[in-house]
């Protein structure tokens, strides 16, 4: 079976937009629960202001519990600018994001600065990054469709991806940040994309608002993209993009990409322990398109290894 | 714009499993919010005993009712065998559907006949039904796995479904009775199939139990099919079938195909007029995996023609 590599994003993107706080303890467990799933790569933390995002405001304290607990994970933290890297840095983190939106007003919504600038500031923020010997990657976020601004222009993302490929992010991941993409569309402009960026560095980040996720992360797959953003339980949405709610769920991907003959190393069983836990946590009913039936079945594939 | 067509099974394969009974009346309601959302092709009830199936005792009402309301509706009912189809020709229609399951198991369950005897009785049936002049859709259940015998053999699929199309079947229905597929085994299946059936006669009938029917119909686009069944709302599920909850919601379909390319006829807020009037009657949320999103983005949809 081939290999595909997943990023579960929920302790960050799925967390920072939840009304209810969760205790750096609390994502900490939430992190355990995935380690023990297989998940072997983990978007951690933000090190945005934490007036903008209250929960991440304890990225400082989890970054460095987080490198001593799991020393193999790959973790990774989102940083805004050359003083979120500082931070981010100073904390002990191995790998930083940063995000770049593809159009003028997201990037003026999100982060208060046009595209230009905010371009500019990925790539000194890139390069300040590797001179520390940290590995990146690069978001180019609404890469599909923009809340502001309606379908993103393909150049403009190809243009963008292009730059964060030749500033040396390791991994540049496309962003259907709203969830608005469709299968097509991902196959049109992923098969574009690829010939700019290396389908080993490239990588995929989806939302499910219309439902769609799953069957854009198999046309992803059907384009050659093996790697992957997700969150468990579905958590996430972005604060600053109406109509963002809910990510891809790391178990509908894990789900759908086993049984069309992908590894990824990822027990469900074990990401349904990581969903109740964030449930709990929450307050409110979380899990994928295919929550209820995995549920269901739970106990049957306990014991059937080929399923499992 | 390339067509699809898209045969809504709701008020058939949508209610056979309700617990509630929905009365005649209300079945020519949803049936007539369908027509007025576009849709032109309904499953529209079945000739099974009514001792099984309680919920289609009606059908012989049924079928004379719609054919004088939407004489230009294509309009099927499900027929076990030559008695079926003998109440279904004298209630006045004009479509009849034979269902074959592809395993020995599964037969004996749903009809209590091996699988030999159930496909000499399906092309006796649709001899006959041919004889007095009616068109005819054939199914292949359980085409990729069996609640019963687990994975499918593909070639007792193509068998079966060369068979079908030998006998002169309109239209043979590859369906994913249990909604256990996953797009790779989409993708493989309907590859070979095609081979045996012309693309133009044959469909694909998906449910969405594991979150993959919007996928697995996008996998099916990909191969080339262009029929596919669906139920607003996502009504259904098998009472025969364990774990069949859940049709592919015709919502999520249309949403996908438009996105991607494909016209369908059929307008979302129309289906979400179908899907309000169901739920009401089957007193629950019904609802494909957009619902939220088509029901948030509702009013912005009616202005908005290009999206709509």
């Amino acid at each position: 079976m081939e290999q595909i590599f997943i990023t579960d994003v929920a302790p960050r993107d799925g967390l920072q937009n939840q009304q209810i706080e969760v205790s750096t303890e609390a994502k900490l467990e939430l992190i355990a629960r995935l380690v023990s799933a297989g998940v072997n790569s983990v978007e951690t933390t933000s090190f945005v202001s934490p007036k903008a995002v209250p929960q991440m405001a304890d990225a400082g304290e989890l970054v460095p519990q987080v490198n001593a607990r799991w020393p193999q994970l790959r973790s990774s933290v989102l940083v805004p600018n050359l003083k979120g890297l500082e931070r981010a840095h100073a904390s002990g983190a191995k790998e930083i994001a940063v995000v770049l939106s593809a159009t003028e007003t997201m990037n003026r919504k999100n982060i208060n600065m046009g595209l230009a600038e905010a371009l500019e500031v990925s790539e000194k923020t890139l390069a300040a990054a590797h001179a520390l010997g940290l590995k990146t990657r690069a978001y180019v976020a609404v890469a599909f469709e923009c809340p502001f601004e309606g379908e993103t222009s393909l150049d403009e993302v190809l243009r963008l991806a292009a730059r964060m490929h030749a500033a040396g992010a390791g991994e540049i991941v496309i962003a259907d940040t709203i969830g608005a993409a469709a299968p097509a569309q991902v196959k049109e402009r992923m098969t574009v994309i690829r010939d700019a960026v290396p389908l080993s560095q490239l990588a995929i980040h989806l939302h499910d608002t219309r439902g769609m996720g799953v069957a854009n992360a198999w046309s992803a797959l059907e384009v050659g993209v093996r790697r992957f953003d997700a969150s468990a339980g579905g958590i996430g949405g972005c604060p600053f993009a109406p109509g963002a709610a809910g990510n891809l769920a790391t178990e509908d991907l894990v789900l759908m990409a086993r049984q069309s003959g992908f590894e990824t190393g990822i027990s469900l069983n074990g990401l349904l322990d990581a969903v109740a836990f964030a449930e709990a946590q929450l307050q409110r009913p979380l899990g994928g398109r295919s929550g209820a039936w995995l549920r269901r079945t739970r106990a049957q594939r306990e014991t059937t290894a080929a399923s499992a």
